[in-house]
């Protein structure tokens, strides 16, 4: 039987909490479908940073190299800066392995509370698809004329022929294996008329290669407007950096599922590993009292066996969440019950 | 009695429509209030440049400067390029008279249908500031080693402390005037790692002369989820060019006002004339059949006249529209009713 290396960084605050649920789960799944994980866990987090000056060690991405996939909690704490937190370990994981897709599913969820009104769970389905590597979160820009009435701050996007084709076709490549089979792309060209009219360019030459998939383009604030008023419109969106990051945050709040929504890193050439994490944060003011909802962190570890090709495993996970919210399992206080972290795991790992 | 002198651009598609009813109702309360307006009509638009090659003469923003205000309807139309229409009227406008804050009303009004669940008008009703003239919509980029496959686009999002200031201050000086005296600033510092950052540290510095107003900041992707899960939690929120576009968007997306929102764009220090326009564009697909709601821009109106001085006849206007919509008067299509756009901007001009 096969055996997948999974590196498991819990991170900080209530990634401590719900990576156990998430490894349960897996656990239970690779007993069902007949596979086997070895785990290397590491401890990085800023607490690592506090102890060593460092989130992780010098060679940290080469520690992780050999990894199938890695498996992280959440990263970040009150009074870490992030460019030391989130620049020490998250961006770097991305970056090296050039996980350059970043994928989250946008779904209302049965028993889910969506703050739209008379929305079901057919009309809320969708993935976007983010640029991970390179746009807006560009390392050149500086600051000139300090402390002088003249002073400014300046910043360069981006976006290469490479980075943005790959991105695009990765979208349409998605939208194939999907029912509706239908890409809608993020710009705003009409106010960003250097970077963004590129894409443009570039979407409409990928989109000629994919006459099977439909297409639709908006400007990133009236698409935002949609996404409130008409998410049923909506099957696989791509976007930039900053794009991707807006609306695969409002895809999961529109669908009341921004507490529970996974993410995978994902470098499709599998040259390295990718990375699977939950959209949620550390939640300090949670942390530390196993109240926190793991279904996130089980959810991505679904992705994550889809992407190692045990998609019927990764399906079981996704369907024993849905039992378990429509059949009123045990389920945290954000979604209104008592349960604690490890009730829900280990309810979804009984049920998977 | 006092003569206000106005540059009417009526622009493309319904703006030639709603125009003429923003002015009865502007009219209509000029006489009530004891008023006058003095008219300037301009037909820049792009017919104007199919016909000349320009959306407006070499001179037209000097014809504009002696204006007290600028009353737009919409610009844009199938077919010509934004660099030419938004690029050669819309934008140069806003820079050339420095209206470096966009103001947007973010209001559920009576009757007014909003996508979320449960909320009512008390629920939503807050403005965005938005910083109108430099960030993210920069004059400064371009595409290198063009058709190869390290073609790259670049684009220069410069913030000045000026300009960044000003912005924040107007912000807070908008907070003082309200009941609940709160500013939410929205950045992107976690990713957006030289201007972003800068942002924060300036909004720190503008709210430690402002000890009676309440603070609150976001990164852009969570507030973006707030505005939908939250909506009663902003009272006056203020960003970049980018994100206040997205915002001011968003907002009356929550707000189920898109159709009918105002917005304006202002230079506080009234060196130059300020300009009103609705939130909506020139809708081509329903223009020249008199169908389209002229609330927008009839809101704009009364936020023009508030800029003029003229506060009760503005806020005459808009106790109007509330009245209208709240006792059922004529309403359009988006709204249900069967009403042109002329009986609205009649019945308008009646109840002011
Ligand atoms: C048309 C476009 C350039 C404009 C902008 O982004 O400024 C519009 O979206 C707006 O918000 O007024
Ligand atoms: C923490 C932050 C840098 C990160 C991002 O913007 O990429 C987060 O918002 C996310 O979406 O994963």
């Amino acid at each position: 039987s096969k055996t997948y290396r999974i590196a498991v960084i819990p991170g900080d605050g209530i990634g401590k909490e719900t990576t156990p649920e998430g490894l349960r789960v897996l656990d239970a799944a690779a007993r069902r479908f007949g596979f086997a994980l070895k785990l290397d866990h590491y401890d990085w987090s800023c607490e690592t940073w506090k102890r060593t000056g460092a989130m992780m060690p010098p060679d940290g991405l080469d520690r992780l190299r050999d990894s199938d996939s890695i498996f992280l909690g959440a990263v970040g704490w009150p009074g870490v800066p992030d460019h030391v937190s989130l620049w020490g370990l998250l961006i770097p994981i991305r970056r090296g392995f050039d996980q350059y897709v970043n994928l989250r599913p946008c779904r209302l969820m049965p028993g889910a509370k969506t703050p739209l009104a008379g929305r079901t769970e057919a009309d809320i389905d969708f993935y976007v698809v983010r640029e991970n590597t390179e746009g807006e979160y560009s390392s050149s820009g500086g600051r000139q004329f300090e402390g002088t009435d003249r002073e400014f701050v300046s910043q360069l996007t981006v976006f290469t022929r490479t980075g943005v084709d790959r991105i695009l076709k990765y979208a349409f490549e998605l939208a194939r294996t999907r029912n509706r089979k239908h890409v809608t792309s993020a710009t705003k060209s009409n106010g960003i008329t250097f970077t963004m009219p590129y894409w443009d360019e570039r979407f409409a030459a990928m989109a000629a290669n994919y006459p099977d998939i439909g297409t639709a383009q908006y400007h990133i604030d009236i698409l935002c407007a949609h996404f409130v008023q008409h998410p049923d419109w909506f099957d696989v969106v791509v976007g930039s950096n900053l794009f991707g990051d807006i609306l695969s945050d409002l895809g999961p709040a529109v669908a009341g599922s921004i507490g529970i929504a996974p993410s995978a890193n994902i470098n499709p050439e599998r040259a390295h590993p990718s990375m699977f994490e939950p959209v949620h944060g550390s939640a300090p003011d949670i942390a530390g009292k196993f109240i926190c909802n793991p279904i996130g962190q089980i959810w991505s570890g679904a992705m994550m066996l889809e992407h190692l090709g045990e998609v019927e495993a990764g399906r079981a996970i996704v369907t024993a969440i849905e039992t378990l919210l429509r059949e009123g399992g045990p389920r945290t206080r954000d979604m209104g019950g008592q349960a604690s972290t490890q009730d829900v795991g280990r309810a979804l790992a009984e049920i998977v």
